[in-house]
């Protein structure tokens, strides 16, 4: 593996020089911009410049870098839009390299995530239902796999599915004992995409336009999963997608770090280069404010990010520090990125400047991979159960 | 003039059977519902109906309210994004009715007040021009007007002109004496969309789409109005534009709360209606926390508004009580929006509730009409002011 | 009745000419000031400006001021800390006297009423319970009353009863039906304080010093109060504990609001007299923000106010008018302080400014007379039955 | 130097059981609580247990942790208000000696810094001045030394002077070039407290009271100086307090971080042992928010001081990363004892808990140690700078 600090300077280079350009004319619509085609473009010169899935396995050509290095390589791309497509490091192909590099057999390794690594296919992970489904409370999966000779039927219907309009292939989660609302178990399923029985019905109409393949709706019609392209153990899907999730969290935070970056930079430039009142404008005080509230959350979210990916890094599951991380991020560059939009004025509500842009793309971060409720709800439950063990243990 | 309380139901009832539907299909985006035409069939409805023109004198054909009493009748018909063209109240010809009817002489208002307020035509306002020229700081004005025989030539570049695509005439501030940043005098002119010289070059891209003719750029190049066009006296203009303003943001404020409220009723009859958890959402207390916290935002918009009206009914300024107001619902509508946002969830990003719509129309209201920034900078310095002069005559 | 703008000056030169200098030398503190002498000596001066008991049946020498009249002097009131004591117009009296005038019988009314209203005595109301007792919940009400013969006996332990030490009378609110949790019906009893039973266990030390009387913990022991002193009907103590709340949440917002108006005064002439980094402090952007949003939060506060006043002074009950407002208030007012804390710098935690001593007062506000979150809970509860009651019928 | 995990829980357990317990009885005022005899028998007690001076040079028997090793020891000490006396790690003396350590004379380490580091003797650091002298602005600086035979004469006042009041000696900055608002050159020197012209005024009521000394007010008298006590070089002093400033901030936050914990734990233990509403507290989603804002909240203090201590241990000045965990803990640890505050109810403003005594203890840090405001016009200058070189270098 390279140089870390080389690799990020390479790729903070790339996305300024090659992708930025491409993201601001299309206005971060991806399918505007050329959709897959735009990506293999992308894709062969990130190849070229050595900067190709930093987060893959080396066996298939990846970098293999741990979570902690992930981070500002991950955050330099996302200085673009279109920069984690660029990496093939975009959700939800990046979790799934993760999970599949995790439970894959060996013969689904070389069937599902060599190609996916290298930027040959796109996947989608089909989890998130329509209510009463699964939503925020994954317990109540309704989708349901139904065991017949050499594999499961599969029926339900899914939503919110990034990426699945394209995808090559699913991972598919479904309820294979228990009811809902009971837990029980849930099962991942492989299924390519040419499999009889799914159906892409629809784009959900998202704010975000920068998603290849779209959020959708589509549904699962006795759609047959032979045995070998079970993902893992049957019945172990709730725990596999804790694995998934953790990660996919903070390499969310990652990309959506950097766009509020740029969003950030941008507005600083702005203010630093007009007049207003006999004054720059980055020289007034309530200008400075929303500077410096900018670096303190900027700061505030790296410095969290970095802790869960050093605790990820150690082997631990970091579901505190994941969803701790998760929450403040997601609302933290949210923060920023309207500070940018009021220090540019009339021009951070218009498509002169990239920032209503970036707006418009990172607002559903604080609701999509756990809404903050949820999370919060969570991180509670997990404080009280520690600190009054502690108390009943004599601290306190 | 009818019953208010009749005609706030009336209203209402307008609105949700045959506009929001319109709205709604179109996510909000007036030239694409229909433009021009939309505006016509909308304007012809509501004149049958009895309720056209709440705001406009009498003598034209108006219900002659007074600004206590638009409240609730503009908030009714904010309740879609389309209710305001509707009922002809919308930006910038409200505003416009009401500096014309203060300032305009008989003969103006005959030919330029006259068919605003009956729908017949539509009128835009120039006042906000490109950095280095005036923006939040007025006096920093740059087109100017030039005395030839028998009337002035306009020139300057103007832009973030609402309306001004599709506008029949023009209220264009020019400097007449001083330099920017000198303060200086500035006049208000009328000119015809058709007068030589007046082009509109772009429509700036900004995130809002339901101001008929947009936001654009424009040019003045020796632009010739006629004296008798001149509106009001020469170099007063900097004084009809503050008595523009103040009631122009409050009725700002009545469409965009009419709005809000709209997001808050349908995220709360979307916690209504769905379980997790083992709970109905909306019994849920970090629901239960964003819905007091909205009703709380609105209430206190609401308190605030009317506090204003009554100030501006019984002939003040209210300049304090309309910036305060003004800030205060840009900055609480904008967080009702967003908590119903995160009410909703997955489909609060997207278009299958108008929720996401109503976000992207609501947030440049923060920007638009003086930025909180300016307005917290006018209500610090006349603070300062009051207080310290009641502290030197020897109350503190 | 006198004018209400002359009432209003007249109290505002009151306190500041002779009663905010005692209460600064005494940091607030009013027993170290004089307790109940003190109280005799600025009531007497109250009473010979004519300015006593603004609230008080005229009957018995009060000013009669319904709610909205009220609002602006009991604000000038509180400008000082002892200022409401001095006009009679504190927590609890205050309530009390509203109860009473709603409640007492005839023969009441002049034994417990009149002395009350002419500041003979004063009195307390004991609700509130320890836990599992009536807090938040009143429905866990444990206080008993039992029916013996010609009366009641009163059995309990209350706690945080304002004004209990010193206290000539009480007001009891005990169960007489139901069970804890169940509701049932609860009664109120007038005990004077020379009742055999009653004892007043020790001040809880609370961070408030303001309070004639202090927060007491007390319990009731076999306490008998004859059937002429059931302050209305039997089993209709909730019912009047309401009709006491609404109004009496509004006279602790007055009051409060004069308190926290005090502070910006004094740290708006403190930035306004000091210099740094070559500005007058006044002058700098992050202190403008600071002040403005102290104007912006003091005037929704008002508004909010004048809002539910006149809604109770209409005969509503404002529930949800007074909750808003209670609940905005304290968290509002709360940040002003906290504001002009931040403004005075090193000073402003210091006795050398009444900032800091301000600040402890009002903090608790949020949680007497109902904590935010209980308040929010209520709003949130009422808004989701309004709401859906409404879209069911039709509207939304 | 021993194991850093086993020295933490030595910590922990000492304070809990031989240091809390004070605290809690004399409310946190440490001179009720037995003044300069307390610390001395703590510190015994703490030097028996191994755990004394743990930021002490070794060589004068300190435990010579660097920065962040002391983190979580300076945590645990910081649970009690009375832990950092007792660990001989309390300000200012904890800053000189990391002020001394650095610059001063061999014969200076012997006779200042040893005592210092043992426990032998107090010291404070007067450096802050009244208005219009050195406070947020240090350029302002006032006072003034004097260059005469063998030394010098130092004169000024100073204020907020923390530990002044019984400290042995005093590191006292003074002018000796230029003008006020010039810059110009300051220098430490090293006076006992016994040198006459010392004389310490009052101490200023500050709303805290557990800092031994007071905060006062004092003045120096032509203070005679010998060269030998000059401490580093003339004229350098405003850089050694910068070298001071860095490293005090982030163990002031180190302690405000234990203090808050212990807030958040007596909170979230009464909220899991109480019942309303037919819930416990903890289960309900109100509290459940606080408790997971306080969670995060003290995550990202830890994960700010710990990059901030990463970059100083590794030579860094960190002004920025200092800057920023600064501003954002002490905005933090005041939200998350205002959250535990209020999920106590009543007994969070009452001596009955530690809550309010915590509440008063940390709100002055928002103040000292430079105003949140003053660091983020820091933050923010030093923004713009970094940004724009490298937008116009380029980047961007």
């Amino acid at each position: 593996m390279r140089d870390l600090a080389e690799l990020v300077i390479t790729t903070d280079e790339f996305i300024r020089t090659e992708v930025i350009a491409i993201d601001d004319k299309h206005d971060g619509d991806i399918e505007l911009a050329g959709g897959d085609d735009l990506r293999l473009r992308l894709q062969a010169a990130a190849r070229d410049l050595g900067i190709f899935a930093p987060h893959g396995p080396t066996e298939f050509g990846g970098l293999g870098l741990n979570m902690e290095e992930r981070a500002p390589v991950f955050e330099a791309a996302g200085h673009s839009l279109f920069g984690p497509v660029a990496l093939n490091i975009n959700a939800p192909d990046e979790g799934n390299v993760h999970m599949l590099d995790h439970a894959a057999s060996e013969d689904q390794r070389h069937r599902f995530l060599a190609p996916l690594v290298r930027g040959e296919v796109r996947s989608a992970f089909a989890m998130t239902e329509p209510a009463p489904g699964a939503g925020s409370d994954p317990s109540a999966l309704l989708t349901r796999a139904t065991k017949v000779d050499g594999g499961w039927l599969v029926n339900g219907r899914k939503w919110f599915i990034t990426g699945a309009d394209g995808a090559d292939f699913f991972v598919v989660m479904a309820r294979t004992s228990g009811d809902p609302g009971d837990g029980g178990g849930a099962t991942m399923f492989l299924a390519t995409a040419q499999s009889p029985g799914i159906e892409v019905l629809r784009h959900i109409g998202t704010v975000d336009r920068s998603m290849l393949g779209g959020h959708c709706e589509m549904t699962f019609t006795d759609v047959f999963v032979a045995d070998a392209d079970v993902l893992g153990g049957v019945d172990e899907g709730f725990r596999y997608a804790q694995v998934r999730l953790g990660p996919a969290r903070m390499t969310h935070v990652m990309r959506w770090l950097g766009a509020a970056v740029r969003a950030h930079q941008v507005a600083v430039g702005h203010v630093a280069g007009r007049q207003a009142f006999g004054s720059r404008l980055a020289d007034l005080g309530m200008m400075q404010q929303q500077i410096a509230d900018n670096e303190i959350d900027l700061a505030a979210t790296r410095a969290l990010l970095l802790e869960a990916c050093r605790e990820l890094d150690g082997g631990g599951r970091a579901s505190q520090a994941t969803s701790i991380a998760k929450t403040f991020a997601a609302e933290a560059l949210d923060r920023v990125v309207d500070r940018a939009t009021q220090m540019c004025g009339g021009l951070g509500v218009s498509r002169d400047l990239p920032v209503a842009k970036i707006a418009r793309e990172i607002r559903p971060f604080r609701i999509y991979d756990g809404p903050s409720e949820v999370h919060r709800w969570s991180i509670s439950r997990r404080a009280v159960r520690a600190i009054t063990a502690a108390q009943a243990g004599g601290a306190g």
